[in-house]
């Protein structure tokens, strides 16, 4: 097994990015091309399969070598069977990418949604290495999840395991409605949208606050005002990590993981987000159940998901 | 394997209850006797040794059959090493049963907590026969759990996974102190006690209820007042079940289990605690992770417990 490599695909609305890991999810190397997504699914596959052999070509590497690919797509799947059933950002609806992709490439392929495949990444030799149970946060636009449970990605019952910006954990007197269906979800709040929504809320309320004075208002502009002491800025800032933090605290009860990580383009504030998530994860979590866990950045950044697309075939 | 027997120890403050299980779960005959709690554990790790040497005797299969022995306890205690770290209705403090056990009767022993063996119980031969992922619900004077992976007992890093009744779900503003150190714990509310301090505080308040007229206040009198209309009752009940409801919502879109199973001393309430469950779960989960997930009555009752414990040496 030690010779051999397995390649992660991540998939994105304009430049799909390959790359090979060793067995133990050490990136090796990468390659990256134009996705292609207005030629349609069949050119996309076709443009996949071609960046996927001019990686191992351009690799050390033999082709025979190659283990296994792994995919990560944004949408909904049927993930044992392979099928793409909803990927908005490509327009894709019932793509069997696993057996069309098997077919060009004559290896064996998987596909999981790109919250986990992170996750996975983070677990396997990122921020998770050597952790059997950890949970993983990935705060962007959205808020997504991957549980890893004895090193392999954990789907449930139906494939929404995971799911961390779907709890409800502002209460109702507070609550906004998500893009769910439900209100009071955690991404309403901890997502940099919910971010830029607080702030945009508090500038439309005219409170005292640098964020004021800037015209599109994104995260990193409230965590860089914060950093500076802006008080409303503060304030959100501690809003959007309390609630991530109370979300663990309940975690832990159910779950017990050893370890929490935190990744997406929000983790990047850093410890001013890190500070406020642990004291508000430490003031909430029972005793018992907090004990030894602890809660870390990701480490592998953008490549979280390429190193968890090609561990799908090991720890899928 | 299938000629092989499994040994399940019940151990309560003041009976011992031992059964005998087939590799399916199955209980073939039951024994029982005084626990001694008042002797020290030296007896009373005595007498589950002569019980299980009599229940063995008494039934079809001879003692090299036995495969394994599993006990379950009221407490604290490590798993791994099999030491109970404090069993307050026992009055243990560290006490290495697997140990003592092992050198008495010769068998592997293996110990877990209470709620988890009555989980692993349902989960191996009751309510979630069949079922790879389910997590169990046990209402009694407090709320346990137990999580279910792959037909086994999840235990989490330091062993509290499935604490279900310390989710912090009940709003702050609504919340009381829990034994446990936090506020707002599931058990406060859901709980037989939770239920009986709601229904004492509504008659202290001199709301109009038939509860009035009880003196003694039990959850099965509170069900009882709510199956003939009484509205204080019914709103109890409606609280009750709300909140585990919400926690059920919340675990879908953690673990997404197939199913969840409902067992302990107020579920013999039935359907009108049942209904109230499945009807605010409805509300309250996001739509596809509560896709053909169902919530089910144990059906083990009481015998839940031995046939857990027996299964430990399989699925512990």
């Amino acid at each position: 097994m030690e010779d051999q490599v397995y390649v992660g695909v991540d998939l994105g609305g304009t430049t799909i990015k390959v790359g090979l890991c060793d067995h133990q999810g050490k990136l090796l190397n990468t390659y990256e091309g134009p996705t292609g997504t207005e030629h349609g699914s069949d050119v996309v596959l076709d443009n996949i399969a071609q960046y996927v052999r001019k990686l191992v070509d351009d690799s050390p590497y033999e082709w025979e070598q190659v283990a296994g690919i792994g995919a990560g797509f944004a949408g909904f799947m049927n993930i044992p069977e392979g099928i793409v059933k909803l990927a908005p950002n490509l327009g894709w609806r019932n793509v069997p990418v696993k057996q069309i992709l098997e077919a060009k490439l004559g290896k064996t392929v998987k596909i999981d949604n790109d919250a986990n495949i992170a996750a996975l990444g983070e677990a396997w030799s990122g921020a998770g290495a050597g952790i059997a149970n950890c949970v993983c946060y990935t705060l962007g636009t959205g808020v997504g999840g991957g549980i890893i449970i004895n090193g392999r990605i954990y789907q449930g019952y139906n494939g929404t395991a995971g799911e961390l910006g779907h709890m409800n954990v502002i209460p109702d007197l507070e609550s906004i409605d998500c893009g769910c269906g439900k209100r009071g979800c955690l991404e309403t709040v901890s997502s940099a949208t919910g971010i830029i929504r607080m702030a945009k809320e508090a500038v439309e309320r005219g409170e005292h606050t640098s964020l004021a004075l800037v015209p599109n208002i994104t995260a990193k502009d409230v965590f860089d005002a914060a950093k500076t002491g802006d008080e409303v800025a503060l304030r959100i800032v501690n809003r959007a990590a309390m609630y991530i933090g109370k979300s663990m605290a309940l975690i832990s009860v159910i779950l017990n993981p050893q370890r929490f990580i935190v990744g997406g383009g929000v983790s990047k504030a850093g410890d001013i987000l890190f500070d406020a998530i642990r004291k508000h994860y430490h003031a909430c979590a029972q005793e018992t159940a907090r004990e030894g866990v602890d809660i870390v950045p990701a480490v592998l950044g953008n490549d979280a998901g390429i190193v968890g697309a090609a561990g799908l075939n090991l720890r899928g």
